[in-house]
């Protein structure tokens, strides 16, 4: 009952856009292993990732977070699921993703894994070495192509031509929205608390300038939420 | 007794063996860039280094942390250098490694670095690719070969064959001492709050069965102070 009265007192004092959808983010990086002591990673803390799935559950959102090796605490009220190579991460994905109305790929997710996987430590020996790495499997692109797509967000962390790229993965990877940031900017992408995005769809565009990742994935779901009213009104 | 333990322990007469001795560790994993979002890197929470650097600050000594990137908090007056790759890390050491009476390398430094950085993020397109890689300097090697060297303890987390491989290392490396750990069982090592140590010397041997990172740094340290009074008192 007092549950029902907080329910009711947080409904009325903050609008739920969200209420009823289901949303899936992926958050942080991957680690691909080379053997059991040294793994392939990237650059994430997961931050962006985590603020969205706060602020999705905040807007009355059902979310699910796929997340990669990080050091942050589980937003409340977030299903958060473990992972550690691109490829638990597909499966983790692709295991629920039916039911899901919208699919933001936050996570940096690494494009190749180690071909041979050592089950031992490998002893370095040589003075060079070679290391051979197949492509991992595109969870973004997976998702995209799915008959009956949820609305399908991607991010594009580059250090040079930052638009341009993004405008060809969202087209290439057949995205309804993308979050393109430039990485190569002190205080903003990876470990910062800060960033600031270009979010590009197709036939638009808005910048969001730097603000908090708190602050910049409430905007960035009122652009979603936008998309969504706008694709439904078209209809 | 356990109420006697606990005094003893917060007590301000607790001893203090250490007191005026000058102790550095390295913990931590190191990262080697490939390109400005991709690294390679070593499994290391950094726990056990820092359970050290804490254990040997309470022990009366002067304690300085070469830490390669984790999610731990500096221990109370210790002083804490970050670095993040190999190299960065022998800089670090070797920059004040000749005031010390005692160096522990407790990182899991990458045997590796990439041959070739890219400064723009590499673009996956081909379906292979290899990586080039080139030997990494040997921090703990280095540190041994010193004339005057510190009292030299190193590390070696191992997946099979432990103790014949730490025995080696001891040997090949001019080690004083070394700590080794099997990281293929369950529940120790990497992320574990929970170790086993088999530590080995010229002569010598003693096995620490499974406890705390916390107690076994104060044992692997009193293994230390004993082995060190031997030295002294048979010169």
């Amino acid at each position: 009952e007092i549950t029902a009265l907080a329910q009711n007192f947080f409904n009325d004092s903050q609008p739920q856009p969200l209420q009823g959808k289901k949303i899936m983010i992926t958050a942080g990086p991957t680690r691909e292993a080379i053997d059991p002591v040294r793994y392939l990673s990237n650059h994430s803390s997961g931050k962006m990732g985590y603020a969205i799935a706060h602020a999705a559950q905040a807007l009355g959102a059902n979310v699910t977070l796929v997340s990669g090796p990080v050091s942050l605490s589980t937003p409340d009220k977030v299903k958060r699921v473990d992972v550690n190579s691109a490829e638990d991460m597909l499966n983790a994905v692709m295991s629920d993703i039916d039911h899901q109305d919208i699919f933001i790929g936050c996570a940096a997710v690494a494009d190749y894994k180690v071909e041979q996987v050592a089950t031992d430590k490998i002893k370095k020996s040589a003075e060079h070495m070679q290391l051979r790495l197949a492509r991992n499997p595109d969870i973004l692109a997976t998702v995209a192509s799915l008959d009956n797509k949820p609305f399908t967000v991607g991010f594009a962390a580059e250090t040079s031509n930052v638009i341009e790229y993004a405008q060809g993965k969202l087209e290439r990877k057949n995205l309804d929205m993308i979050a393109a940031n430039d990485v190569a900017i002190q205080g903003q992408g990876f470990n910062a608390d800060n960033n600031a995005l270009h979010v590009l769809w197709s036939g638009g565009q808005h910048n969001l300038p730097t603000a908090t990742k708190t602050e910049l994935a409430r905007q960035l779901l009122q652009l979603i939420i936008e998309r969504m009213d706008n694709d439904e009104n078209s209809n």
